[in-house]
């Protein structure tokens, strides 16, 4: 009998996807489904971006350099420059979407049986990177009831080992929303440089700020050799599909090492590039719009479920996500339900059980998160189902 | 003092690439290469499907299925079909180029420690993978002198331990251009069978065989469940840039594991999955042109290498490959002193050296790598400056 691999077994399903089925079949059953659960942005894709990979002219479309094409790096030096981040064309890695940029920092700078420490809830899929790697995630818990604050110190120091290699943090943060304030940054950057760890940052949200100013690890005094930047453009400029990121730091250790990684999968996609070179030309008045949307829907979101009974949404400060905590028995069982066996004239909601996003066991089973990347009138639709449908779920607790 | 981690610098740098800097002195000098160095063809991508990407009307670039989009991997059942492959959209996923399919299939079947047997001299970058899932290359090596054969069933049975959990062909072969016959195809599915192995086929180069028919791993009787493909459309439509690849296998367990190592990096690019999409469409004569074309190229070389003294390469049946072994010291050595201190009216050519495709350390000094990548006159060129660099070259060995 041929076996799968241990780490393929360890290897974790996607835990929003096997809610899937459920979708599919209210969806043959003629339900109409609000999508909260993903984070899959209806803003356009920039037209200007879109019309560079439409009117591209060459006749072979040939690999790229394994770095990303020298033209999209020295662009991109523009992007981090006008958000106060200076580097060089070779301090950047151009990634397949921000997923590779992780993959990469994971393996050029953690061993299997190394530690990384993550504040949960986080993005579900640094678990399957971790297992790529061979690395063990420690989760401290940021709590819902502080807003998904960072943790305080004494709780990173307790969770430190002699295995530990990195902590790793998403600001704003998917999937809380939280936004990273200037103190708690500075917490971190002595936490990294006391302790000698790397840092990396997953800063795929930054444009999408409402409550204060976005500070890179990037900016931190002194934790130049610490951070890993992960980026990707797609939340950025709604263009998921690109699979566009980039792996930027200024450890020239690490990029020469991530550059090995980058050449044994010979080149980044082109069209994808050609697509992120254009959008970095867009006018500095690009993303008062999206911003602007989602602040709306944030807005609409926030105060619709804070207004249900039993329903505790914490404002989130950034990103396009929202975690509240709800007046029932079990998320999972709430949110297949919700699918199978709810509708409020012939429509229902889908939400991102929690549970998903927690590394500790028990946690976030009464938590949902939302992705408001729907206009505000189906936000408000899919309000109104949640409200009728936390009246009538056997499993409520109230 | 922050580390990289150990399998970061397990990492081998590209063989290929340390002569990079040599090339851009001979450029900066005015001097005009000849790249034979690199598998990336001058043959125009379909025209016919890069038109597919510029006639794309969707407004958001939105994430495709992480096993890629559905209407392209039901096309990809038709273009398998077509190459006497019989399989359902279920078992394919579509991949960021052949590269992602080496990486998941890796992961998926293999742990750390275990070892996989692969043909030698083979293609470098499995080093790398090999590398990011901890697995151990065990090489049994093929000889220039028998056309690159592949070696005697005795040779693998020797090679295999109880850590022994698959084989990797390349067929035809990257970089020695050999077309594994029905016979040999029967042998590598009987080891595969007796000693339970998977048996990982790279068959990027499928549609170009000169002197034969190719019998795809996937077609071998009662090996259903050991073979994977590793496949790209890199080369087929000379489609490099567009990381478009694909994992197939008819194996459930396989198919599912690798499923959550996709869904770990979310999806595949989406404009290469529509020129992948649209390539499936091309009329069923379109191979024949660049068939013809790499056939006259591989003739032109070949003969022009031959009657070279002291220089051998033997007729390969397939890819756009040849190795060569030349009347010389040492390949490296040479191919730096081709770019350093040579040139033919202000011309010189660019070729791999061969060591960095053997394991075996010693194997291939002798023996440089050529990509017939370019059209005849361009290859008559080159070949016009290697003659004559072989008669003045200070470490010739005639």
């Amino acid at each position: 009998m041929l076996k799968i691999s241990t780490r393929g077994q360890q290897m974790p399903a996607s835990p929003i996807r096997k809610l899937v089925p459920f979708a599919e079949n209210a969806k043959a059953k003629g339900t109409k489904i609000y999508h909260l659960n993903i984070g899959q942005p209806d803003i356009e894709t920039p037209p200007q971006s879109l019309a560079a990979v439409r009117n591209s002219n060459f006749k072979v479309l040939e690999y790229s350099h394994s770095a990303g094409n020298e033209s999209y790096r020295k662009k991109l030096v523009e992007y981090y420059r006008s958000v106060n981040i200076e580097v060089t064309p070779q301090e950047i890695i151009v990634t397949t979407g921000g997923s590779e940029a992780i993959l990469f920092g994971f393996m050029s700078c953690l061993d299997p049986g190394d530690e990384v420490i993550i504040p949960e809830p986080f993005y579900a899929n640094y678990n399957g990177f971790a297992v790529e790697a061979g690395v063990s995630i420690k989760p401290i818990t940021s709590h819902i009831k502080n807003g998904f604050a960072l943790p305080p110190i004494e709780e990173f120091e307790k969770a430190i080992t002699s295995k530990t290699k990195a902590i790793i943090i998403c600001n704003p943060n998917n999937p809380t929303g939280y936004l990273y304030n200037e103190k708690e940054m500075e917490v971190l950057n002595q936490i990294i440089q006391k302790h000698n760890l790397y840092l990396f940052s997953d800063e795929a949200y930054r444009e999408f700020c409402y409550d204060g100013k976005h500070l890179s690890a990037m900016e931190l005094k002194g934790a130049e050799q610490h951070v890993i930047l992960m980026d990707t453009i797609s939340k950025r400029y709604s263009a998921c599909g690109a699979r566009i990121g980039a792996l930027v730091t200024k450890n020239k250790a690490v990029i020469n090492t991530a550059m090995k990684f980058a050449q044994a999968r010979l080149s980044p996609p082109e069209f994808g590039q050609i697509l992120g070179e254009a959008a970095v030309d867009l006018p500095a008045d690009y993303f008062e719009k999206p911003k602007a949307e989602y602040l709306l829907r944030r807005d609409t979101l926030v105060k619709r479920l804070n207004d249900i009974p039993g329903v505790f949404c914490p404002n989130p400060g950034g990103a396009f996500y929202a975690m509240a905590s709800l007046p029932i028995d079990d998320g999972d069982r709430f949110c297949q339900w919700l699918l199978e066996s709810f509708d409020l004239n012939g429509a229902t909601v889908m939400l991102a059980p929690a549970s998903g996003f927690y590394s500790t066991l028990g946690l976030g089973t009464k938590e949902v998160r939302l992705a408001y990347v729907l206009n505000t009138k189906e936000i408000n639709g899919a309000m109104d189902c949640l409200e009728a449908a936390l009246k009538v779920y056997p499993g409520r607790t109230m």
